[in-house]
């Protein structure tokens, strides 16, 4: 099932894609569906008539993976960390499918890092390998937006990878989903820059999981961004960037200059 | 004006600090005052019948600033930043005044930081030196609980600042405060570890906010932590550990084996 929130006449509303024929449609739901049974309206809207949101602004944080591809680790000059390396995103971050990524002036070299990001749907800490799946809502497509100048001038990175706007999540949350191999994919104006498997990740959903929630509750609506694969590259304003993963969708996003 | 947060018999409720005659009371709100007009309840509660929560629960971040006095990025090896040095704290980690510090079986180290923090008011972004002190609702004390082992292997603070139960806040909220030059103090079981003043931060209150603002839009209900004096050290379970900032209180925290 893909659960999408979308701009309603007052707050956001969140619903289920799917299709009419050949249209793909909307099926508007009562509620959030992390937090309230699943009920239809019973309304049906065109996809394309709606504007799709960020499919979840997460309650407490993004908790993110860094360098959790072989080859990512390598271009950026670096080994494969022995534990996975956790780091923060605010979730003011966040901003949905079609939203602009503004460019800010602090930086003058802004990057792409396509992930795969995992939606939370149940409180939980100290998870075995057994429950970390239980607690998964779904799936969705993320781009990790990377100042990549203060990453390496801060140290820390909680302003290089925190901008507002630097946390695309979308187009919607995929909740029957195999991540164990599939293909991320990132354009940038329709040239492919990264093309990785999430095959290739150095820990896996569950062993990410279980090390997170070792030190971290997780909350319902968290997210938890899985590493990128190589080929991350800059973006400039006027560029078009776009996630793939197979069976998910692609998270497309315009890079503005912030004025 | 003090405002408390306390157990409620069902969800927290929040409450004005007072005196009637030489008792201390607190005077319940209707509401969150954060959100919500100042209305009284019209109760009286003894404060000593009361469990004081953590004053405010984070929609979204703590923000912290690092190696902000100069003596204490000194104790720490270094210099101090040309900026504010930025970290993310997860809302999971806030605990409030009484609340057990649970040391993890992945440290062997861990410190106490005694910190003035900031609680933000008002949605903001891009704040101007005039505009900064608007956004305040008020101060309160913190407790940067840091596993100093792990805050030097992973390189990302996110896990040595972010188990759950590593931000104490307390014991309330005082909005009539200016926090150019008062003192910090943290003791362990009575003894004096940090005696610095906020005078001595690098940049200051309204430095901060504007930097911060510059690059990530502030939620009402954020908290801001200013950074730490110079003291730091470690703890063990057992320990007691009080941070007093004058005119705004003394918060008090057991540390306690994570068993």
């Amino acid at each position: 099932m893909r659960v999408a929130r979308f701009a309603g006449d007052d707050d956001p509303r969140y619903g289920v894609v799917g299709a009419d024929g050949d249209t793909p449609i909307i099926a508007p739901l009562k509620g959030d569906p992390l937090y309230a049974p699943l009920e239809l309206t019973g309304e049906k809207l065109a996809l394309e008539d709606v504007r799709l949101l960020a499919p979840v602004i997460p309650r407490s944080k993004v908790v993110c993976v860094g360098k959790n591809y072989v080859a990512h680790a390598a271009e950026m000059g670096g080994n494969v960390p022995e534990e996975p390396l956790i780091f923060l995103k605010p979730n003011t971050s966040v901003i949905g499918p079609g939203e602009p990524i503004f460019y800010p002036k602090q930086s003058q070299d802004v990057h792409f890092e396509g992930e795969l990001a995992i939606v939370i749907g149940r409180i939980c800490r100290n998870l075995t390998a057994e429950d970390a799946p239980k607690v998964i809502y779904g799936y969705t497509v993320a781009n990790d937006v990377t100042a990549r100048d203060l990453q390496a001038k801060d140290g820390q990175w909680a302003r290089a990878k925190g901008f507002d706007t630097f946390c695309p999540l979308g187009p919607w949350i995929e909740t029957d989903f195999d991540p164990s191999d599939v293909r991320v994919r990132t354009t940038l104006n329709g040239e492919t820059k990264q093309d990785g498997r999430t095959s290739d990740m150095v820990f896996d959903v569950t062993t990410i999981l279980q090390y997170v929630t070792s030190f971290m509750t997780l909350l319902p609506g968290d997210v938890v961004l899985t590493g990128t694969p190589d080929g991350v590259g800059p973006m400039q304003a006027g560029d078009h960037v776009a996630v793939t993963i197979d069976g998910l969708g692609t998270l497309t996003n315009p890079v503005v200059a912030d004025d």
